[in-house]
């Protein structure tokens, strides 16, 4: 079965800065869905914001098996409407992969109810991956560590919620470390975030950035079908109760009568 | 040190409900204080939804070691903008305390990032709420089960983030289960929701939910100053790396700005 | 590509049982490979106490890419050297599915840490489980909910450490609550505990049950290969560390030399 | 309430290594215990493998509110009944502060079920401590980072559990990263690993390393009686059922037997 993934790029500094466009003339989120697509079970396409609805209607979400997110410069472009949209298929089941500078993404920010903060350094300089769950899904086929020869500095305090499992830790070249890959479940939806990506550098060219990617698609993926009404508290009532129950003591709603929201 | 408590009462079927204004005269939230105020080390004060700024303006929280929070048929009416000032002041190390309906309260669902969706039934059923962490604080001075006679019934799946700590587990008489004790920490915040606490029943002058309270009150208590920008993700400029560095490769951003948000 | 299963049985009470025997002609092992082998994708065998080296010698845990323990009246009889080889392969990444009142088995509590004490009854009371969990692997193509009609009570507190995933939680008639299906890691290999599976009850030729287990050996199946080395602690001498380096001040350990264990 | 610390030192390098016994003349374990009672909140004496019972026994242990551990060259001379009567404690409540090479004492192995096991290197460089978890009671009073300048090295990955909460990640002057901080439950006891300590630094006298124990003690500390029982499974009999319950089906056990275990 082939995993439908959905890579999201802001593909702001692509159009604007040349660097990040000799790096990537296709946009960030084409690299990245060129890397995916080098592996035959995966089908990746894009989108981007300046598409009408963020390029993520309702039925493009929907034939999305995983969805990527990279995003710096414009979370404030991005509309609630969408984010919302988002938020709820996760729950329902999509997987989601939130990249780099998407730390501060509205939907990350709301998956996780933190702040999602850090220390950061533009310096180019290198930064090296240490596996810290040995044979994790995400990691398979790596090394025990791997470098990326330049990248900008994310430092902790991470201001995220405890990881369910923390896959990779990062050694910075300046003194810093941080929790580079970790895991998170949210409803129905698989959430991991890997930190390497800045937009100056080729980072998505890197064939272990792309191992991991493709792994964490694999990973995120879920084969049960989308789940409905995932935002529903359904009221159950007396007399389909599955113990023998008799009502007892007063009440305040009525039967039938959705509940407070 | 006495822990300086805020109890805050949506405060709407008190006023239009003759049995809620029955079991609770002085509105839940004076009753739940009246229950923390038994305890000498504790100093519980109430606020409520129809006040200025529902009664939580800056410089309250600013004295509010722990926040409890009773909300059911008026979540929607609380603004964006105190729920965002609650959400930060946990990130800072404020303790939250969310009760029974709350779990639908926007702060609730901010900080799960979660759909805290549940089944449930206005019964009047028994409720056995069984420890299953044995000596947790919050546990502490309880027998291993307690049971309330009249309870609604809230039941899993409840859709939340797998908590740090699941504390109580109820049985209901209908037969449904629910995780009714839960621990979380978000930023340097410590957050616990607890089930029982429907306004039809006289729940809040259990012995039992009492002890709860006061224990959950001493656990979510953090001794430590609260923190300030707590949302900040400061720039560490080369000039000031903890190892040796020199800038390598391009950079998007100049010495001295702030990230993108 | 099978899974290859051993489906590990006590094999007591079947022989000195007959109701036991009477429920499992052909002993609770093979009647769980039965149940598995109805998947295609699923191959199991069995093995049980009274075979040399219990049926686990070396060769045999390495074509066996999940064991499944079921073990009640003789757990001291088990060799603490299978324990340890048992323990090493799932540290390999071997999968390991306990059952029942496998929570008392060496290999459990070794892997666990903790007592894993509960409190029982043996009354044929009827026991349902609750998914926690919406749209987990192990839940995959159950309803929210499923009854065992007869069954041995397990009740909270579980002496087991906070799980990784709460997958399923039972209600039973008694009174009594229990996280009966709970996930962990331990080291590379994936671990699961289900409750249901009292020998003197037809419970593991339930449709339910069954599934459960089928979804469960896929979700601890690990497609990596099995670890070698699983439990050395490499000295990296100074001369290959990855960032430059100048050996300073004394040191107790001689160049190539082991770390005490 | 002042809290009654027992520092267990293995006492073999001190004895036998020069550099050892310059750095700490009353051994290591006076070292840490004179630390601890700089603060007057706590007690702390010492113990040693040397004594009888390793100076450990029962009604030793029976005082100890938490116990820390350091050894290193003499894991396997500590006796069998000596570690599952440390663990029987901590299941029952007493904290257990577990130091740098003690990642291999038996204690700890046994508590995690997992091997432990990590890489090194002993070459007296730079080590710098982050805290991952902002106003977590272990990092109070310390700035978001620390450094030691001449530690053993200890790298990723480290084969534990995944911890309740990670509280600090070192990163080394060679290039690796470690978990260095990690808190988990085991029973009804505070169980926290703390990476620094190797014999041939003064790594002890460092005022940083002082105030993370001081914190971790007060951390570890139950104020709950120690639990009795600890491993036990209770029987509870039909005519005791919290609900009105009838026998129904066969059964293996007679009322008031004892489970196998």
């Amino acid at each position: 079965m082939t995993i439908r993934v959905t890579v999201w790029g802001e593909n702001v500094h692509e159009q604007t800065n040349k660097i990040v466009a000799g790096h990537y003339p296709k946009g960030m989120h084409g690299c990245i869905a060129e890397g995916l697509n080098e592996d035959a079970a995966i089908m990746a396409t894009t989108a981007t914001l300046q598409e009408p609805e963020h390029g993520l209607p309702v039925a493009r979400l929907a034939q999305t098996d995983v969805l990527i997110w990279w995003g710096h410069a414009a979370h404030g472009d991005v509309s609630d409407e969408v984010v919302e949209r988002v938020i709820e298929q996760v729950w329902a089941g999509m997987g989601l992969i939130v990249l780099h500078s998407g730390h501060f993404a509205k939907v990350f920010k709301r998956l996780m109810g933190t702040p999602c903060n850090l220390s950061w350094r533009e310096a180019g300089e290198r930064e090296r991956l240490w596996v810290a769950s040995r044979n994790h899904p995400i990691a398979a086929g790596l090394p025990d560590h791997f470098e990326i020869e330049n990248e900008e500095m994310y430092g902790e305090p991470f201001g995220i919620p405890e990881p369910l499992e923390t896959v990779f830790i990062s050694w910075f070249q300046g003194g810093e470390v941080f929790r580079s890959g970790v895991t998170y479940k949210r409803g129905a939806g698989n959430v991991f975030y890997f930190r390497p990506g800045h937009e100056a550098y080729p980072t998505y060219h890197d064939a272990n950035v792309r191992k991991v990617l493709k792994n964490a698609v694999k990973w995120a993926h879920s084969a049960a079908p989308r789940l409905t009404g995932v935002t529903e508290a359904p009221n159950v009532p007396v007399t389909e109760a599955l113990e023998p129950l008799e009502e007892r003591g007063p009440r305040l709603h009525h039967d039938g009568e959705e509940g407070f929201r």
